[in-house]
């Protein structure tokens, strides 16, 4: 191994720390599972389709990148257990199938190859099992942190990630620091946060997508794609009006809730914070921009994350959030608190649910790269 | 998708159905897991490697395999969850690196690319999260039964398969029909059965070891070669005298006797043989000269397979049987039976261990084949 990609490996195997600080979905088909409980972000899948068949055939020069090869990669990253990564591969292939199509090129089309990377907890059985049995693909799975270095030097043409970029590779080290003005007491989320906490996660969510966006630099052939489908904090909204920013205020006040009447420890609460950012387009923009490795294509403001209408809207929502965070909270916390927890979650954020609905736009970035 | 392409991949996907006939081994860390006892396996990769690292010394031409891509893909087929994988895989990285450095290579060393394959049934959960922390290459894992496609055309470059090519795409149809001389009644493997049995599964064997050889010289570059580690039965040893031959004849009398005494249903043990074939060194050198892809190497019949010295090893044999071959039986039979079954497979083999030793001799074959 030349020094450099020793270096890269190790600078790989070292982010080994925060995958173990990294947690998956819900693994398995059961009630509380992912697969079960992830409509919500199917629903943003569907409407991704269209965004993606359209950059694919406007943006992706297939001349350019395919050139040394027939085999055609695309990497899903996060992709948890299934079924919705599923559907998007299948719509990132057919729409390569029919730019080959329609430029002519039907005798080269290539064989694909797609790579779903998730952290090594995630339940690749599940994904494995669950695998559509008639699909025109090779199929890898690729356990790791998409914040650290997952495939060889140029070796994908499209990178689709989605709601897989708001987690962090960790909290930041000032929000748990009792001595720093960003301390987080009592709170789990920066949301409603000092502007302190909210520049600490800020901060770190700078450092980790500028690092995540070097090391694709590394293995996206140029002229390749990246796909990103995000929860996001729209431009000119304040963080703690957006539907991520409510329903994770609502987790730790019930938290709180519970601290107060015995259930959990104060200190326990004020030790945990959610490791997830929600980015707004503008600052997206600026660290795609002073990265400098790939040009925007499409940035694109899209909602509803969440359609959170009625009374059993809010049930399915507070059986997404638990599928998402049940296992991170469960090993701070503690088996016992979980159900506790999301039933005293569901009472409060029904209400609320209630009272206002403006915090359901625009809660989706969706944000096509090239690598230049 | 060419035609040529979407017909193979369709008949990737038709094997579907024998990989649903396929069964993993024991996952997990428990008691009876493959990752605890998988020492005999381990011991035989132990002995592979110095073969592994001659034959890369002697006989891979890395100029030729690797001129279009700095990535270099090993695969290995049948890789159950480890550890041995783990070890197999940076022995073949390490004589490939070592053949680099003696080329006066050393600035070039490319970056390796590893993909752990077996049927999506197996633990790759356990496999991903037992990974060496430290490790010099992209790990990725490959759901999907050897007996069909799993890579893109020409995109490998050394294949290793231990202990993996003696499962058989599926059980042959004449030893379950009972209006054929090939009928296995009464007998759950071929070795001490009629010669019609054993003709039945060489020729299951012969039309899969061709296949394979067809599947994989589709993805193996020119130059590419094969690692194989396989039980087999010596040239001019009767088949009944095999070390697997006296283990699986002495798990099916003991489910006779279990059939004798009521346990099981004797119509049951009638339908039920493994899908295992050990070949000769002369039956493979035949297979691999007739299919004509792979030029042989090195075909280098070796022992000890199993080192039945006492009781105590026994034991342990029994363990790694049951680790094996479980999960079939669990499958046919259910899971009640399984501990009165090897605990009474325990006793007939002890027993049979003190009387002779000589079937120990010559089990297993190393086998370098490469791609013409």
């Amino acid at each position: 191994m030349s020094n450099n990609t020793t270096s890269e490996t190790k600078s790989s195997n070292n982010n080994t720390a925060s995958v173990t600080k990294s947690y998956p979905m819900n693994g398995g088909d059961g009630t509380y599972s992912y697969m079960k409980n992830s409509s919500f972000q199917r629903e943003a899948s569907i409407i991704a389709k269209g965004m993606i068949e359209e950059v694919i055939a406007k943006k992706l020069d297939i001349e350019k990148i395919t050139s040394a090869s027939n085999t055609f990669r695309i990497a899903d990253l996060g992709c948890s257990v299934g079924p919705n990564t599923f559907i998007s591969m299948q719509c990132v292939i057919e729409a390569v199938e029919q730019k080959y199509i329609f430029k002519g090129l039907k005798s080269q089309l290539p064989e694909f190859q797609v790579f779903f990377n998730d952290i090594g907890t995630n339940d690749f059985n599940t994904l494995f099992t669950s695998l559509p049995a008639r699909r025109n693909y090779f199929a890898n799975g690729v356990p790791g942190s998409f914040h650290g270095r997952l495939f060889p030097d140029s070796s994908l043409h499209i990178v689709h990630a989605s709601f897989a970029l708001h987690w962090l590779s960790k909290v930041p080290e000032e929000v748990l620091d009792k001595d720093s003005p960003a301390w987080n007491k009592g709170r789990i989320y920066y949301a409603s946060a000092s502007d302190e906490v909210a520049n600490a996660y800020a901060s770190q969510f700078a450092k980790d997508m500028d690092n995540f966006l070097n090391v694709r630099a590394k293995e996206i052939v140029i002229g390749g794609m990246m796909v990103l489908v995000m929860t996001a904090t729209p431009d000119g909204v304040h963080r703690s009006k957006t539907g991520g920013g409510i329903l994770y205020d609502t987790l730790g006040s019930s938290l709180m809730d519970m601290a107060k009447v015995g259930l959990v420890n104060e200190a326990q609460v004020d030790s945990f914070n959610l490791p997830v950012y929600a980015a707004s387009p503008k600052e997206m923009t600026e660290l795609v921009e002073k990265n400098g490795n790939f040009s925007i294509e499409r940035m694109q403001p899209t909602d509803p994350l969440l359609r959170i209408d009625d009374a059993i809207d809010m049930q399915m929502c507070t059986m997404h959030i638990r599928a998402a965070v049940e296992e991170i909270i469960r090993k701070h916390f503690g088996s016992e608190i979980i159900d506790e927890l999301f039933d005293r979650f569901y009472q409060k954020a029904a209400v609320y649910s209630q009272m206002d609905s403006s915090y359901k736009k625009k809660n989706l970035l969706f944000l096509a790269l090239k690598r230049k």
